[in-house]
């Protein structure tokens, strides 16, 4: 695809824009102490994105009906809090635990690199995240979305096909029109299947210190950069 | 309804934020001296926009299936162009044109009163236009959506419940979280009640030197302003 014709950047969010990982660690923790909880919360945060997939997968199936992460998410929390022991919660205090993931922190280098992007390119979510999780979290944390879009507006997770080619049509655009930004090799080779243009950025620290996988490029994509500033610079932006 | 517990505000797009009609015209003029032709734009303009409900009404009576607002302006210009006479035009410069809607420009008070309302709420569009035209417009005119829903992402037009409703939902807010901003009664009226706030700002010149509807507020509202600028200072912004 020729670079030139990309007007809309779209962007996977958890690991790519924000670092759920760490801000899930942080806010345990504090909360944990707040509680006086013994948890060991990179444990924590890994058992919680460990039911991500699966519950996604049960949506993308067919065996339940469309449901928002929120919803999955509290579902999941449900089951961590009883696997780790962590009792005497109060609704409010589970809900606020919940909705940990509309305040995740993004990488130090997304605002400054999104605020050059969006000089010359469409910037819209193309994330498994509900739309309520993602208006919050870029509120929060002043992440400069042209739109939010992705899953909930779809009614279909990525990688469904839906959930990429919803997002185009609503923003006007063929696929060729469109470049994905990912830091997971699968998000990028779902959307370039469908005509999308591709850009990996590496986020070696989204997994902690023992991440294996999605450390570097697994196929040649239109664009390579390590952070969102350099893709930036690599846009011409 | 308490002012307080809002937390999004809610805006009616057409009108409220930008002057549909004194920029159809000053486009639709330059585009006549381009191209020589003899149109009263104001007239011009004004035929477009009354096509605008009737078209709304065969999708919202299920005489159509679900179609964006795009396609309903192409249908309608396209039995303009003949009623004014304006032949030999191609098919860019038609759709051209037709995207005048992404073009229009926000009222002097739009941007630096959303700017200051931004500081203090979620400022999302309730517009029966398309998700790609206000982007499109707002990228162009800067105006600072946290995003950007409406009847195109609940497939019902104004003042179908479900254009609310939806728009709500996504934001994972009750009714009354929300505060719908609007120069036409009829819309305020529709929100309020389905539990919405409601704030009227007053565009006497949407419809041009005769305007005779919507000149003032017709009910209690919880705000009434006589700009964005007036209604930041009215919400504490």
């Amino acid at each position: 695809m020729a670079i030139e014709q990309v007007k809309a950047l779209t962007f996977d969010v958890f690991g790519t824009v924000v670092d759920w990982r760490g801000s899930i660690i942080r806010e345990g923790e504090a909360f944990g102490r707040a509680k006086g909880l013994d948890v060991d919360w990179a444990k924590f945060a890994d058992s919680w994105r460990a039911m991500y997939q699966p519950s996604l997968d049960r949506v993308r199936r067919g065996e339940t009906a469309w449901t928002k992460l929120d919803d999955l998410h509290r579902a999941s929390l449900d089951r961590l809090l009883v696997d780790f022991g962590i009792r005497g919660l109060t609704e409010d205090e589970i809900d606020h635990l919940n909705r940990v993931w509309h305040r995740l922190d993004p990488w130090p280098d997304t605002v400054p690199g999104l605020t050059r992007l969006k000089t010359k390119y469409v910037l819209v979510t193309l994330s498994n995240g509900n739309v309520a999780l993602l208006v919050n979290m870029a509120k929060r944390a002043g992440i400069p979305w042209d739109a939010v879009l992705g899953a909930e507006v779809a009614r279909h997770y990525k990688p469904q096909p839906e959930a990429y080619l919803t997002t185009a049509e609503m923003l006007g655009l063929q696929p060729e029109e469109c470049m994905m930004v990912a830091a997971h090799n699968s998000d990028l080779i779902a959307a370039s299947g469908l005509g999308f243009g591709t850009a990996f950025v590496a986020r070696p620290a989204e997994y902690g210190p023992g991440q294996t996988a999605n450390l570097a490029a697994e196929r040649e994509y239109d664009a390579v950069a390590k952070d969102f500033v350099d893709l930036a610079g690599k846009l011409g932006c």
